[in-house]
């Protein structure tokens, strides 16, 4: 409906939204149909006048006392965050943590489907068997293109993760979340999230000499 | 030296000086003694003036010219860290993420050593040997106090997390790197950097449909 004009939002109140479309999910399997927000404020671990400030980006709703819908308000967050469908996701680099990765189920259940998986060694002998096809690196832009895969991770060296990207930045990926301890340089239109366990764990050391 | 203060640092300031330690460690292989500031900022992908702001916890070092000298920045840095010998870290949960952390190399390289892990079934038959030992979840108190541990990894299921949390912080830890969708409620005196997968990408799902 409001399709027409994306509004932009930034990338903080995106990991929020995310939140409380959670805070739904969970109050909609307790039978809830609607909640008030600084009950859902409260829930998301955020102050309420954040949460009403967020739900902007999506005009005017909710009722004064009654609260938001819930089947509503987790309707229209998956509807802005895609998720509403499965979305297709490749994964390069199948080491022990991609393999992991692979194995996650807490994608599927966000809606996320890994597809296909590529590694430098796709013939490799692995610990347990895969239900993801392993393919060569060079296979790269014909499967993307094939399977209309707009997401990728990232799960090689740092020493490949460049190369990596650039490859699937030319198969047309958008989207790419990095567990690489490696900078990647994109082009303004792909987005790059990184995860790095190292530097979280570094961040944690800091703290806990307090 | 100077640690009868220590300094009140952001958490986002901590990020980005783990970002400039790893570049100090490649100048450092690369046979560099020496970099200047644009040279290292440009290394890091930040503004010089952020790298300048942010070296200032450090106090007046560096001569205008020359640049800074990359042992002893790096040294300053890993000091503030804690990262400058090995720190004993514990992981709760071991699954499939929980399995591919134990065996991921990138910790100790960063100066972590997982020293013990805990799970509800710790007997269960897993794909491939461990190295680390797997206790009980009953083990925790004594196991992280008899090993002096701060730091815990958490890899369980969302409902299990603040159980888990819980017995983590009672038996002394500070610092909790949470790879569960939960949210965990802690004591101030405790940090917790929480890594959610399937947000990651959900958030990537909302950029890529720009």
């Amino acid at each position: 409906m409001k399709k027409t004009v994306r509004p932009e939002i930034p990338r903080k109140t995106i990991y929020r939204l995310s939140v409380y479309l959670r805070c739904l999910h969970r109050l909609r399997e307790n039978g809830l149909s609607t909640v008030r927000s600084e009950a859902l404020a409260n829930a998301a671990g955020v102050k309420p006048t954040q949460l009403r400030k967020d739900l902007t980006y999506f005009g005017q709703f909710g009722t004064r006392g009654l609260g938001y819908d819930v089947e509503q308000l987790a309707g229209m967050i998956s509807d802005l965050l895609g998720t509403n469908r499965l979305q297709p996701v490749v994964l390069v680099g199948v080491g022990n943590l991609g393999t992991a990765l692979l194995s996650y189920r807490g994608f599927e259940q966000e809606g996320f489907e890994i597809v296909a998986a590529f590694d430098a060694e796709p013939d490799r002998d692995r610990d347990k068997p895969l239900e993801v096809p392993i393919y060569a690196m060079d296979r790269i832009a014909r499967v993307v293109r094939d399977k209309g895969v707009r997401m990728a991770i990232i799960a090689v060296p740092a020493t490949a993760a460049q190369t990596v990207a650039n490859a699937l930045v030319e198969a047309g990926i958008g989207g790419i979340l990095n567990f690489s301890p490696a900078m990647l340089t994109v082009p303004d239109t792909v987005t790059v999230n990184s995860v790095n366990l190292a530097i979280e764990l570094e961040n944690l050391s800091y703290f806990i000499q307090q």
